[in-house]
């Protein structure tokens, strides 16, 4: 049997720049409008959540956007990350098509989010900030921040959806270990988490919930912040290290991709390894077919409408244009958290707009399949999210062997299951239940969009 | 802040050879016995167990054993694995010494184990092996194997002791998702473990008892074999590509030790480091201090006698003259569950007795403060067992520090502790507790060794 093949790049060659797809669009994404004025909101808005580095990232038009040297230094422990070719998986389906996968589990935390949650600290270390408030759901975002928050000297203060509080409890020992705060929400803490407790003590929390109370606090306090870990521009920016990287080790193999496929939640994995090539695409290179996998339970792309929405279930966060389930919809119980959200990134809604993307639906067991399958041929244990896009390239590479063609599928594996491993337990356990959302709360959901003038 | 510093080896410089510490010492290790002549065993007498390349291994004099290629390209997932300079952990310490870490969490399976399971597999499968069966406490040998099994399509039937598989299902879950069988032990499926539950239905198991029903079973079936995690000569030659690599990155570095450090449970993660530093300096380089870091609940090195003992407390294995508690030995509960033996492998012991190394014995405590104050430095969450070397080479830095020494110190980080949370869960609570062994029953069992003619 042939065996896998890992790309490796020199540290020399961890990218220099984050890449800005806005520069390379045909027409800009439609404007962040302030809920109560409906008027794009301007940078003074943002100031109180977040340090002006970010909100001027979030709004820039540059297409390359400088990595400070700082956070390049944090990125050398674990970038640039492997580029593998699946010989293995690819023998075990027979196909003719060459598989390849960038693996961002190399990171301490285990997945993706670091390349984000480092410049994030970074960046309000860099002006004064002492204090990081955030949500987090799975907990991949929250360990995460607080990794970085450990290596910036920063407290991390973190508002956990009490019932993934109860459930997670090694989730949460890592953020603690980090040296962060872990408060289930609703907590005593806010005078959001004080209203729902009143009505309800045993609230088990949602992650509108969490970042009502996150918000809450950062907005108070003159040294503290709010930080989210996908959805807005600049998170998304950060995360395209993935694809910079990946296409110059595609080149070290000669190759390149005629099919991406990376899973998507709020879209900072997918847009991190896509828009790099949907960018070069757009300057007149190749055109791979880009595909987005959700999860079938939270089918913001492939069900959802594009349209005006809120971010969060408690209506504090301005409005963006998106593809969105409704800001009320609440998605069945699905063990890849991290994909369990009821809008899409406002610029991954925009290039599926433009035409630019393709996105598919999948139920969490073919998912599960396909991790296990992955996992017996490659190694490496995914997360469920990371199942999603294995699915998708698995289902790609039946496809190239169906028509004969040796097409070249790259796939995004952004973590490791290491944490998620009560998910492989049920699955084996014949526990694992495909649940379809309810039609009816999706109607309504979106019946409740808010209107504009 | 000066940034901690990665050193990366190119995969071209995966280790060639292994190295075999018998070829440079000054003296051979004592024979191994059979219990029943109490003369040494022969290869004939472990050829039921393991295949005869191992057997051969195991007794080999020459000093480079060559690495079959399809063992280096299933390495070069993972290795060379990374060197790291931990300026962060230097900087919060404030100490002039250097402290360097190598770190084998990288590998799929999350610790060194996977470096001689891949070797054992490929050896089984070459000898036309169908199945191996083994026994694993804490689960990071029998996930290693498991994985191993997976990518050489073996067959891999692991005993893991009831208390664990019960305390542990995640570790069990990982070795199902790699495709291997796990039984709780003691079980319906062997003499020994039938006879054990005949008295005791609700028997919690052990090592000892696991290790009766993994050999029964190999011993019966002409298809099958063992394998061992730890302990052999040749398990311990498997991981010398750690150390290998390790002098190769540092000279990267233009460093070298003044000390290493790495904790030993059976010995093969501390043999794996030490020994290529131990023959240099036999050979005439350097000799820097090699320090070997153990459980004070279990102190094989520091409070054993160097004496002829069993490997298991069922008595099926050959007698090797090791430092041992003896086999009746119960040390307490310890979550370091790989650090948990009570003999301490042959040629670690022979060295020790040669006085090439010295040990040193911890509390858990004082393990796991040493391990968080090193994720919050370095970003990396280490196993219990890790734990023990960091903490080793944090008070040799302290020393350093204390005398105005620039030392250099080198310390073996053998795994991560994603699936060993519910310790960190349990010292955050402060639920971890020091447990002296009880120094009766080690009188008791030492006063039970076996005695030779």
């Amino acid at each position: 049997m042939s065996d896998s093949i890992k790309y490796v790049l020199d540290e020399s060659r961890i990218p220099k720049t984050w890449y800005n797809i806005i520069a390379d669009l045909p027409a800009p994404p439609p404007a962040v409008l302030h809920p109560c004025t409906m008027q794009p909101v301007g940078p003074d808005d943002l100031a109180p959540l977040f340090p002006m580095s970010l909100i001027l990232q979030e709004v820039s038009t540059d297409r390359e956007v400088e990595i400070p040297t700082p956070v390049r230094e944090i990125y050398r422990q674990w970038r640039p990350s492997p580029l593998f070719r699946a010989r293995r998986l690819e023998q075990v389906l027979d196909t003719p098509a060459k598989i390849y996968y960038k693996y961002e589990g190399v990171s301490p935390a285990g997945s993706h989010k670091p390349n984000t949650a480092i410049a994030q600290a970074f960046y309000n270390k860099e002006a004064g900030v002492k204090r990081i408030v955030t949500e987090t759901g799975a907990g991949q975002w929250g360990s995460s921040l607080a990794l970085a928050g450990s290596l910036f000297d920063l407290q991390i203060e973190i508002y956990m959806v009490r019932v993934s509080y109860n459930q997670k409890p090694y989730r949460r020992a890592l953020m603690e270990t980090y040296g962060a705060r872990c408060v289930a929400s609703p907590s005593n803490e806010t005078n959001s988490g004080r209203a729902i407790l009143a009505k309800n003590p045993d609230h088990p929390g949602s992650l509108g919930i969490a970042i009502s109370e996150a918000v809450e606090v950062a907005a108070q306090a003159d040294d503290t912040k709010y930080a989210l870990g996908s959805v807005l521009n600049h998170v998304l920016l950060h995360q395209t290290v993935i694809g910079v990287e990946a296409i110059e080790q595609l080149a070290m193999a000669d190759d390149y991709p005629d099919v991406v496929v990376a899973c998507a939640g709020g879209g900072s994995n997918f847009a991190g390894l896509a828009f790099p090539f949907i960018g070069a695409g757009l300057r007149g290179g190749p055109k791979p077919r880009i595909v987005a996998i959700e999860p079938a339970s939270c089918p913001t792309l492939t069900r959802g409408k594009y349209a005006y929405d809120f971010g969060d279930t408690a209506h504090l966060t301005p409005l963006m244009k998106m593809h969105t389930l409704g800001s009320a919809f609440t998605p069945p119980g699905l063990h890849a958290g991290g994909l369990r959200y009821h809008g899409m990134g406002a610029l991954v809604s925009h290039c599926a707009e433009l035409g630019l993307m393709e996105a598919r639906a999948y139920h969490q067991i073919a998912c599960f399949e396909a991790g296990v399958q992955f996992a017996r041929a490659e190694g490496i244990v995914p997360a469920p999210e990371s199942n999603h896009a294995v699915r998708g390239a698995i289902d790609e590479a039946l496809r190239c062997k169906a028509e004969g063609k040796a097409e070249t599928i790259l796939f995004g594996l952004s973590g490791h299951g290491h944490f998620d491993m009560q998910a492989y337990t049920d699955y084996f356990a014949g526990k694992l239940v495909d649940q379809a959302y309810d039609e009816s709360e999706l109607a309504m959901a979106l019946s409740g969009l808010p209107s504009l003038p």
